[in-house]
């Protein structure tokens, strides 16, 4: 009766209403006859969003926390060296888990705030003369801190040193939303979740593998089994999975799929700019608050994690914007706990709903004490948002009632 | 993918989630031998709502224009008196209905923008020594308009001179909402929708009937067949239809009446006068724009039409915040055209849905030329809402898995 | 947890899977600027349905007795002669109406179990030489007892003495399920529901207008303001409607319309017929049990009426089949109550549902004493049904995943 | 438009229309405040639905071959020696994974239509003096032969010998459906998946752990990450979770463990036996036809498996019965393929969805050439129910509406 709970985290996101209607359906017989015609378009139009012709994708019914340990399982084995980088709460714990099943980790520390550090990156590539690292492991999209690491600059690097290593993308919080490019790139994993970019619930890994990650699982000896790259590819190379699928999930991976494809990966990467940009400009706003990102090269469009000032908990500010106003902002993980708070902005989302986060993350500051003039982060994204309307659509009834 | 769309016209009204899941059943018996335990709760819940013991509710398959028929076809006979006002689109058409049935109208016409003129229809009351006029007509509150009568004034009128009229109350957009009182304000006859202030889908024509207006139902002489009060009694009182009853509504509205009475009717007064004080703050602040209504005792708590300064076209401004700001606002209507835009700030809404609308507003009216200061409004609203919250609400998750 | 309950009433019907997610939408701007782009082709396909190109439909939130008051109000007046007949529950309450509102009935009294007397309205309309009779009503299908009328035979009779009066048609149960022909047969006023062949829930009462009914409008002189034809087609003309609309209802209409007219009148008339026949030949089977129509010429194929035995309660069946096997038949009306119960076969079935449906009443039957052999109508079905099975349809998970 | 799909397979299940209704919320922030009330008392109850006081649940984002996986790595070694019996695709399909993870099988073959081997695992665990045996592994109810195994009775054996092996079951298909007792049988790790008993869409592995279990896991040394229990207890004991969790599969598995509890195990379990019983009848019935299940000790009360007479090829029924039928069948699995279908009869389903499903099986079966007597099967599952139902529950409307 409340009205609607506002959800600005940064995963899972708003699904939109026909997403939610696509997928209400009752259970169906995931080994009919027909269920291959539904599969295997699915399976080749989800290559179409990493932007990939050849490789595969891989949905498994699991969390991203699943696909990372299906990419280093299917591809590595106990004891390869692998480069990392550190920077954040999921990067930190992609290297624990890569410790935990076994590999040998060289560890690139880096300031919370910054990302990938590509000359370190080049300089341990240049010096592996022996090609001993496998695989060089990075985090697109820095969750926790709302930082954007290049991508296509660890590309060069690794060519600029003719190194053979696997290339592993955590793009969990980053595709379907900003920019990336799988073959393009020379991306060999990239692992993404339903519940972000790809508006649905959680509940689906989606892995995108390349033909290289496929002839390094030939040799990959780790234990697996649920996870396992040959038993999905024998099955799915009939449209059909080795468990039972979620069917409901992949019924709403259909739709979010086509309506990616639809609006085009472009413009969907140029939409999250759009509203990341607006967020900024308020951030910009707020005396005493800052993006914990380092500068504007690190600028995350799906994430802002957010500095209180000195002497504001930061979870005062969540806790009041969640009882108070119905709005869920994201919390600061690990060592940002109490000292930052985050605003999700990517997937189904438009100007006036983060207008509304935007409010109620400025009536909870000030709330907490912090002196930032009301409205004056909203005015600043308004103007943006003002001034950088794409041409009007026309179609939104029909869209509601698709 | 870009979001969900905002509605913020006077009705129909945002439907809760739960009410949505409530409501999307399968088909049932409406003449199983158990339906009658689900109606005849529900009848009697209702009466709670409309603040009545005695006398009846009446719930049919039809708008609220089709009460306002149900009201008059039952009690009332072709050529009787009846005495109205005329202050907006919807006392117009009330106005005109009465006409068209065959009603003799004594009518006061008003400024939009004022409402039920009180010392005028005391005056009238007053001078029918003979008691020819048999019904009083109020439009609690003027969804054109924004403005809201006093109904207990126009008792106190009946009840200084002692006359016997009939009193009917259209509270479309104000029961549910804003304070009303069936027994204690002495109201016969008063109209309901099920999209507004009860949350639903439009659908529903919901009609509270005093005993003395049942009595007068036993002399009225008017054709009437599908909204007959006795056809409709009679089966009520075995808990059933006397045709097919749209259940999906009915199971939505018993939600609806629970969530309503568990809140308590006084806290959802309040609830929306809260909301209603945010949105004037802000409408304060657009330089140029006021509101339609004539002053603060006329203040609507449901809705606010709001005049846009001479120059600027209102149906530019909602134009604008629909296809390029995914809002809704109400229109202008008939003389208001044009020059007014309305708020909708009834039924299911929170605080930050009102920022969100009144950001949606401020861009448009900037877009449409208006000197107002972009966030200015916002900022005010936040400040009353802020400065008002109802103590911390911890169910939220709760409620929401309901 | 007990699997799902099973609804053979002979409406409401149950509603698709599909149609529930088009409805299960949230409220939007019946006023938006681009509603009419939904409104007026929605309309214009209606008229595919009632087979009519000429004329107009019209959508009262309502129900099917709504529209039949506003077929009289709009097109009759006060003390006009109609020619009526009697023959179940639901024709009997139609002359009830119409005497209600007025009209003067020349009526014929037909046995339950028969329909339409056509040599009987043949008589009367030859002996109407001054053309006292305005307007000739025809039940096409008694809800009631099963029995389905022949209106091409009416308007022959009608054609055949020349006569003008206006053709009134009951289609509520028969059209979008048995065959009807609006132009071909001349029909001037039919009325159907939402919840039957539209396979909507209840709340829309649906209303073929003929140019001849049209043009009787002008002169037709009844009260009527909420049903009356001139506000809603003023309004109707620009997209929109002259009171808040049950969108719901419009977007799952739109679905239901699309569906009937993809798979083709043609195709959905058949389908009904080859589920109807399954269903008596099942009750052939049943010793002691017969139809309540009086022979073929009679039957309906959406809905059948079952005499039990003598002595055979057969209130005691619908209890039994309802509270022991979580199914709804329906029950007898009137002068039938406790001698017969129906079977609803209408709408969206199929014959496995019927096999249950028709399961369920074997063993009630069987409870309640009739001496059936088990199985022996489920069994006849079974073999109706593989003997008819139309060519494979290959799209069952398409049409799911919608 | 043709009615609703019948789906017959062992799993996924017909999810009731109020779990359907619970699970379409929107997305809800998992590491809000209060999201731990939710938690804490889910998993706690849920133990009661495995009947166990001691130990732990644990619910993944995973199929139940997830679980599977989750159970070995946690507690076992690599080398370590388990012994096993393979009568059926998921027996066999165990086994694999078993040894594909590192353990040494000592195996137990068995005909396919018996299940787990009591003298056998008797024999060999007496004879393993050593107790080099570290796990005993049972699949208490094989989906593909239609197969229940006696898991008291391998405690039994285990007791017999004073052996200390931990106990595995895979109950996939039984907990929630057929009896299963944590406690009192002494089961150690104990595998179900939501997409059976639970009424729920696949997407979560349900893993109840004994305390020695989680004893056995603190010196279990496997590579594991996502499916680790000590990450897992770490977050669960505050009432989070490690990674994203599914938050609509736990808001419907609230609800489906409200319901399995308040209509109480034992009822449930009653229930399957009933309705099992009822479809045995039916298949007796069928001349040619007969179970794969060895005998009346083998029959499984949750699935079926029929041989089709020699020469008939069963996947010609299945077809038939999916594309003319709308009725999935489940399929004859590795050596059963083209030998023998499976009906599924366990979750929310009644006798009326069963003589439906019968019915579509008995069409099929005559297409496909097998000489039964159409309606015979019918009739005897109708005589079964007719003379079992239960005392009858009055709430249908009510649960109806919940």
């Amino acid at each position: 009766m409340n009205g609607n709970p506002h959800l600005f985290i940064p995963g899972p996101t708003n699904v939109p209403d026909v997403i939610r209607r696509a997928m209400n359906i009752p259970m169906e017989d995931m080994r009919a006859p027909d269920f291959a015609d539904f599969v295997i378009p699915l399976l080749a139009d989800l290559k179409k969003v990493f932007r990939q012709k050849s490789g595969r994708v891989f949905v498994y019914p699991t969390s991203g926390t699943g696909a990372w340990e299906a990419a280093i399982t299917n591809t590595l084995n106990t004891g390869d060296r692998v480069l990392m980088s550190r920077f954040g709460q999921f990067s930190m714990l992609w290297v624990d888990m890569a410790e935990r099943l076994g590999l040998e980790v060289d560890l690139c520390e880096v300031d919370w705030g910054k990302g990938v550090p590509l000359e370190d990156y080049a300089a341990r590539l240049a010096a592996d003369k022996d090609h001993k690292i496998k695989a060089v492991f990075a985090t697109q999209n820095e969750t926790a801190t709302g930082v954007t690491s290049d991508i296509a600059g660890i590309r060069a690097a690794l060519d600029a040193t003719g190194h053979p290593a696997l290339l592993f993308v955590d793009g969990v919080s980053s595709i379907a939303s900003v920019e990336f490019e799988m073959e393009k790139w020379g991306v060999d994993l990239a692992v993404a979740g339903s519940q972000k970019g790809f508006m649905l619930p959680a509940g689906l890994g989606i892995l995108a593998v390349s033909d290289k990650a496929l002839a390094a699982h030939e040799n990959a000896r780790m234990a697996r089994c649920y996870f396992s790259f040959s038993d999905m590819i024998k099955l799915n190379d009939t449209g059909y999975f080795p468990y039972t699928p979620a069917t409901q999930l992949l019924r709403g991976l259909r739709l979010s799929v086509d309506m990616l494809l639809e609006a085009g990966m472009e413009s969907v990467w140029e939409r999250h700019n759009r509203l990341a940009a607006g967020v900024r400009r308020a951030v910009d706003q707020w005396q005493g608050c800052r993006l914990v990102a380092h500068g504007p090269e690190w600028h995350s469009d799906t994430v802002s994690a957010i500095y209180t000032p000195e002497g504001v908990d930061a979870r005062h500010v969540i806790e009041t914007a969640y009882h108070k106003y119905q709005t869920s902002l994201g919390s600061g993980l690990a060592q940002l706990a109490g000292r930052a708070f985050r605003i999700g902005h990517l997937g189904s989302l438009n100007p006036v709903m983060l207008c509304g986060a935007l409010s109620a993350a400025e009536m909870a500051l000030v709330d907490a004490g912090v002196a930032i003039e009301p409205g004056a982060g909203v005015a600043a994204a308004q103007e943006h948002f003002r001034a950088t309307t794409p041409p009007v659509q026309k179609s939104v009834t029909k869209a509601r009632a698709a």
